[in-house]
């Protein structure tokens, strides 16, 4: 399996993630953690849910990876998160120095790169655009039934 | 009590966090959140004791005070922390769209201002160095006490 299908492959797991958000009348963003291969965190926004305005995938992932493996760095590990992280979850990412960051769809109102792009660490690796189709129509899909 | 006194009140109880966080072996950082002259929230640095890069002082505070109130916004509260928030606090905190928001010392390094000023909503104020010395030492102590 190239890198690309590797990708798609954990992508498709965030979507199942985000799918779980969008059951659960949350806005649909889905997010895993790979290391190695193996999922070892996942996580779907729970903001509403929870009543808790950080209960973002990104940060249940993040967290339940860094549970998983005993420590707070995830250098080795690849976040995969169906749209653009917010500047909240990139600051998490940063905080957690992880090796490899995968989107799905851009988002260019709520997404970090709005307020800086410095806030990964420097070593971090980005790759964008992954399924960004099937991320964006759940995300269009949501909020349709919103308005209906 | 006017408002400085006040601030110096709720600033001195996160104080009082921040020194747990220093018990634990943690950066002593601590925060509360107030509304209506009631503190509905508290957290202190818990990354090492927790193996979370996310488990800030703010986060754990502004988590609890949502929880406290069952809602996502804090509209009507102040966050008191003794150090500037870093990014992903400052994300967090723009998020709950909090009221206002207090700090003790600052954080050139570390703090959120060096990514981005126009984290927060544009309705939240912001006041800086409210018992600084006493933030800032405390922070001082703890690095200097890794050092022997």
């Amino acid at each position: 399996m190239d890198q690309r299908q590797t990708d798609e492959k954990f992508m498709r797991l965030a979507l199942n993630e985000a799918r779980k958000a969008f059951e659960e009348q949350e806005v649909p963003i889905g997010a895993v953690v790979v290391a190695d291969g193996a999922v070892i965190g996942r996580g779907h926004n729970l903001v509403e849910t929870l009543s808790d305005p950080t209960a973002h995938a990104e940060m249940q992932a993040l967290t339940a990876a860094a549970a998983t493996l005993g420590g707070k760095y995830l250098q080795k590990c690849t976040l995969y998160v169906t749209v653009e992280p917010c500047i909240m979850c990139a600051g998490a990412i940063g905080w957690a120095q992880i090796g490899r960051v995968v989107w799905g769809a851009d988002d260019p109102k709520r997404g970090f790169r709005r307020y800086s792009e410095a806030v990964f660490h420097p070593k971090t690796t980005v790759v964008s655009g992954v399924l960004a189709e099937e991320c964006e129509a759940l995300m269009t899909s949501f909020f349709a039934s919103l308005r209906n």
